[in-house]
């Protein structure tokens, strides 16, 4: 497989993603996948808010670790897998709407890629930008896992 | 209320994070409240896990929003509240283990407090540094609300 | 002064800006400035090099610091100052080239700004993008202070 | 050369961050330099200093940005050079005083070592805590380079 194959990458990365616990948990799906994108996201229930009503900030740092881990995982290369080094992000306006959508996109692919996200709640039609980050994704050798 | 009355803040804060459906459906607890710090751990279940067996960085992610949110909250003033302004987070070695515990402390208090936060993996009573991670926490004039 | 006399703004953060004395160390200048905007750039000197020759990475730390500061600054109102609470900045290709360029725009303005930042080398009338970052700037009440 | 033979590391290590022309353009110096740990100081002078006299944000940075990939450097092997991937910092308190200092010290080596920083003002004998950083090193095979 390489970046020849699309298809077949993405599908593999939608099915490891798929096999996460924790995205099951929180109901989040894969919106988009695209070579160096990933958007992902998931519906607004009292399970994944904060006392205010308003979806935890636990729940936009899950789709940023995710959906920036996925977006670099849609550029890696036949025997590489990835791993998220780390990310900082930035609470801008309180998650309020019906869905929390995390997009990613890749600024830099390479042994040590750089993600970019924002997050964004819908209401209505209409988003608020509630999120930004920076993220740095390892690339390493090693057996083929996505995620 | 105020920090000559650290016991009723306490079991302000323990009332409000026990409000939020986000901490209720990880199962996460605090396990130690003091003035400038928060213990805050989730035991290991199939639903907080990624595709390899291991925590979720999504579940790191809640609890380094959480406890640095919450070890703020223990050094604020009547009439104001916590709002997470930023964090970065490292990830550091894989999130094996029983259980996954968030140690956050606050390096400066004040209107634009300062915490640091370090994750560990219990296993078979040894720990393992999962992350470390550095958090921005605003304290507002406002209701009073905790973290 | 308001954002209605951004001229009058624009003078005062170019004046507050120009007193540094880390600025002309550096020998920095400000390329443009707009509300919500700042370009900041420096030309290539063997005292801002590293030892391989390439721009410092304190070099764009400086520029993405007085960059990102000065841009929340363009939205500040009177009686505000600004104060850098932190940043974050990933370096992503090596920062070769003539001038190194730092632009930043504010995602979000208030009392807790969030900017962007991108830094880019020129060399040959082409950029290469050698860093990117976010920050967050505090708005204080006090007297008037640019940068 | 290993770390067997740290002599000998800390010698390579201290002439090529000595070859840096903007380490020589803000007078630092290495104070300190042991496995893991890396000690670097400037003194205060009205080129390092901002509008009000305090020590300038990015000379701050500088320091991190230099003594968190020296504090990584002394953990390398042979044939490997550090590479600094991103860092975060917090600026905690005025820089004032005669002279700044960070101590960076690492928390995990290997490929992608993580490295924290607290930087100090010193002023009449007494330290005052102005940042407190996180910043990840990438390791990468190559040529041996220091910082």
């Amino acid at each position: 497989m390489s970046a020849d194959d699309f298809p077949a990458l993405a599908a593999q990365i939608r099915h490891f993603v798929g096999a996460q616990g924790f995205m099951k948990l929180l109901g989040a799906e894969i919106d988009l996948l695209e070579p160096g994108l990933c958007v992902m996201s998931v519906a607004r229930r009292p399970e994944l808010l904060q006392q205010d009503g308003l979806f935890h900030g636990g729940v936009t740092a899950f789709l940023v670790d995710n959906a920036t881990t996925t977006a670099a995982a849609t550029r890696r290369e036949m025997d590489q897998r990835v791993l998220t080094a780390e990310y900082k992000l930035n609470l801008i306006a309180p998650a309020r709407g019906d869905r929390l959508v995390c997009r990613a996109s890749l600024l830099k692919p390479g042994r040590m890629s750089v993600v970019e996200a924002r997050v964004f709640s819908l209401a209505d039609g209409a988003e608020t930008l509630t999120a930004a980050a920076l993220a740095t994704i390892a690339m390493l050798p090693g057996p083929v896992r996505a995620g």
